[in-house]
């Protein structure tokens, strides 16, 4: 399996279960299941920013990944992101992509509601405004902060602290793929970070 | 395969696309394969509150589906609700299982947004508040004002349209499945309609 | 009274009361006591971008008012915007204004909640985002389709209708006072009308 | 002035400012000002429901302040809730009236955007599902994870944390005032906490 640029290593992952739900199936995939699934549904993804925040609530860093894409060659900036597995809850993808990107002492503070700040839809093909070549993805996003120390894991290289202003230049928007780069300006504008 | 509760006749149905998209491939699915997918990911449903509304937004009537449930045998009553196909929007989604449920003239107003207004997790396992026993299903939530006339269709035998405070009564939220009557009442109270 | 920026020529007007509400104090101002109460609270408005929706709900046109500014006597664009008056219900503020603004046949379809897509904070001192000279005001903001015949009224010259991505370019943006580019431009990515 | 049901001591109170917006116009208010300007315009509120959270952001208890009503002289629950002052930004609106109900170390995480998960319309003649006798009052309400220690601070009498199904109990309901009994019900089902 060839490295991908959002970090689907958790494709065949096992993961333990929240309580109270029961150690059910657990969408255990070969690379032969993936690819077949990942041709006849849409596949449900979460995506955050991770910010720091002061104690009003505004955001005064926003942290961002920095990643070698294996399609390019080049490297890419991005967001946390990855998959809902079968019979995960939303929120534990959440902490667990989270978790995975960000070490385990992130501390990030989940939002309370799962209602996302935008939702965005990746399609396959050319032509459209958010896209992912491997798959039809429907991501739903959110803002967190994070109050603990924050160390790359899996393939992302390096976290790097921009000031919101910093994050929506044009020379960081352009080194996100797929059209994250305006999904970052909106939810940074959502949350009232940029103009 | 036997009819279920909430309309999944569309599994394996192809469709048209919008332009610009591509006739791209079309997410075919055989029993088998549909089945095999359940067990792999969740699947991305979108569910719609059908609605009167007045000049000013507010809700005066709500549309609800009386349906044969074959796992129960007794009626239920449900709201428009119904899998996103691969490679297809949202919003395409969203108007296909109105026009599937209401015909084609009920004339929804698709919400400008799809940020949705409410985000369910149903899973397969017993002890959850929102359950689905064929699967792990995510539906995305919304209020959809209807302005023309609606008549069942597929397997909805009836469309019932009550008044708010009449359709969060008891005996009506009982007759509803998998949790659907607490959402029901959530989405009913975001939009003002009942206390 | 000098004719201000944002149509405040409501101020001190008299309206009709939606029934079931008793007809109770109108809450009329003189111009001295609306000066008052204008350093004492913040204003509450509502602020609404007029649009044209196509059969799935996105915003194909984006309607524009075209006014003449008393302070700067150039000619500026803005959005519907109003003042909820003592007493009135939030819808019907937005219905008053959307009337007031694009006269009586716009048939706007209001939205199923008074949840805002947008809340912005203009305050009457330099050196923020959001600035009225006037006042402290707090907008709540929404994307309103309309569906009828659109024409100006009161101090409104005339009304532009833009494509979306015409709407947010920066000739455009640069013509709109205190933010409402900036806002205007979330609203539009928030509904999905650009990237 | 009598003590009335939630906590207007803070009208006529100075504060300071946050940086870098100037120390203008403290909009100070005699107890004449206070009650003419309440007849003239709707007043702007926040209202927070503070809870605990898990590390998935699941509310785990609900905190809410148990005061005695001058009106009723019986006692009352209540949400932490004040006015925004002219100059003033919700976000320090909303801490400025967490720490006045909470103490100062309660640590407060205020949500990462000031778009509120509802809109309260408060009006001051009887009839109407939410009721102020004071005023007609427009509260914006978030819902707010604090981490610290909590003290009933002004005429709170005491904070009960209690779990989300206690929370929305008809016997604790039925000791809020003003519709705030099904202002929380649906703040607690907009974050999954009850059904």
């Amino acid at each position: 399996m060839t490295m991908e640029a959002f970090g689907e290593e958790e494709f065949g992952e096992r993961r333990s279960w929240e309580a109270p739900r029961p150690v059910a199936e657990p969408g255990w995939m070969s690379e032969e299941e993936l690819a077949a699934t990942r041709g006849r549904v849409p596949i449900l993804y979460v995506e955050a920013v991770p910010v720091r925040v002061d104690h009003l609530g505004r955001v005064t860093r926003v942290g961002l990944l920095l990643r070698g894409s294996s399609s390019t060659g080049r490297l890419t900036r991005s967001l946390v992101s990855g998959r809902v597995l079968h019979g995960e809850a939303i929120r534990d993808a959440l902490l667990r992509h989270l978790e995975k990107d960000l070490g385990p002492v992130a501390l990030p503070v989940l939002p309370t509601t799962v209602v996302p700040a935008a939702v965005t839809e990746y399609f396959p093909f050319p032509g459209v405004s958010f896209h992912d070549p491997r798959q039809h993805a429907v991501a739903l996003a959110y803002v967190v902060p994070v109050t603990g120390e924050c160390e790359p894991r899996q393939d992302a290289l390096e976290i790097t602290w921009l000031e919101p202003h910093e994050a929506v230049s044009s020379g960081v928007l352009d080194e996100m793929e797929g059209g994250r780069g305006s999904l970052l300006r909106h939810l940074l504008r959502h949350v009232g970070a940029v103009d």
